[in-house]
């Protein structure tokens, strides 16, 4: 072993370089939003990368049913490197909900931050998407406009460090897009063949880097 | 209330069609591939119609540390309309464990069974497969061809009424397949197009519909 190469891995990263990503996840959740982006960010493996449904409560039910344990609370998402907030069918009442949305303390400035379909909502009610247009699912893109927020015709955008998703599936591209900025286009890219059905996995991993490509910073 | 319709729609349906579909789901579990096919195939709204992730304990517990409770027992998916096994980590270790395999009792005689990268492996071992040539992922590809399956470099086979898909996210077209077999090909289409991205959804529906309409009978 090279204890030179150790050592100044070691002085480069830390004690390994710690990635904390928080999945948003809350009561009435949508499987598809929160699932989809923790199972390709966790094909990122590397030590130190650690992936998180964070919830305000210890367990939270999905609009169908499934009933899952946090893995992390929401202050764990305030010292995240990256956090996506998920879907579900009470995102107005949470989003409305100072008890919840109080603990949350982000920063676009230091924290990658994104939002999947209804999770845009929560956004803008927390002040983060001020003049960025954002991306949301057919149903929630009313009040979100409602809420003064410019919706796109398109499955993600991303403006600096603050991204959206709009529809179920492009929970692929926000995942994509934060693999990207924190580990690079190649293990993005790894990611997202590893996941695409077999037989089109050209067509799925090249579809989603042009996704998120035009918005790397 | 027109009492008339009450009873035909009764009469026509039982007192409400009950479709069961179980998502048998056991540790070490792929998030990716039980929750989006159980996402999508909750897209169908009718009464009678039921989802349920299906494990041989209350709990299981992802690849990625994310615990789950179970909705419904093994025994459970033996009265289902339709059984789909997800894969995992511990896929061959568990359809080599009798304790749990021999709660199944499933009937593809009268139960469409499906199964997703790894899963493949658990239905060559229930006898599913006998001479059908089947999907999974490019890691499992070995073991199942070892357990005497022809593997096919496709998403998406079905002959009958098995199905088995390959890469986590061609889950979307085994739900759609369920969708298509068991409520029409239209309900199917109305699923994928709910959950595709916006701005993509016309080509996610059209693919999806694609890839399993060779195969509905």
């Amino acid at each position: 072993m090279d204890w030179r190469l150790v050592f100044e891995k070691n002085l480069y990263h830390g004690t390994f370089q710690q990635m904390k990503i928080s999945v948003l996840t809350f009561d009435n959740f949508n499987e598809l939003d929160s699932f989809i982006a923790l199972g390709i960010l966790n094909r990122v493996k590397k030590p130190g990368w650690k992936v998180s449904i964070a919830s305000p409560t210890k367990t939270v039910t999905s609009m169908n049913g499934v009933t899952v344990h946090a893995q992390a609370s929401l202050s764990d998402a305030n010292t995240s490197d990256a956090v996506l907030f998920g879907s579900g069918m009470k995102t107005r009442e949470i989003a409305n909900d100072d008890s919840i949305m109080g603990q949350l303390k982000l920063n676009p400035a230091h924290q990658l931050i994104g939002a999947q379909c209804s999770g845009t909502y929560m956004l803008s009610k927390l002040g983060l998407l001020n003049s960025v247009p954002a991306c949301t699912d057919l149903l929630s893109r009313p009040w979100v406009q409602e809420a003064g927020v410019e919706v796109l015709n398109q499955p993600f955008f991303a403006k600096g460090n603050v991204a959206t998703a709009g529809g179920c599936l492009s929970a692929q591209y926000l995942a994509t897009w934060v693999i990207a900025r924190l580990e690079g286009i190649e293990a993005a890219r790894s990611a997202l063949h590893y996941v695409a059905p077999v037989g089109e996995k050209d067509i799925y991993t090249e579809r989603g880097i042009a996704q998120v490509q035009a918005y790397l910073v």
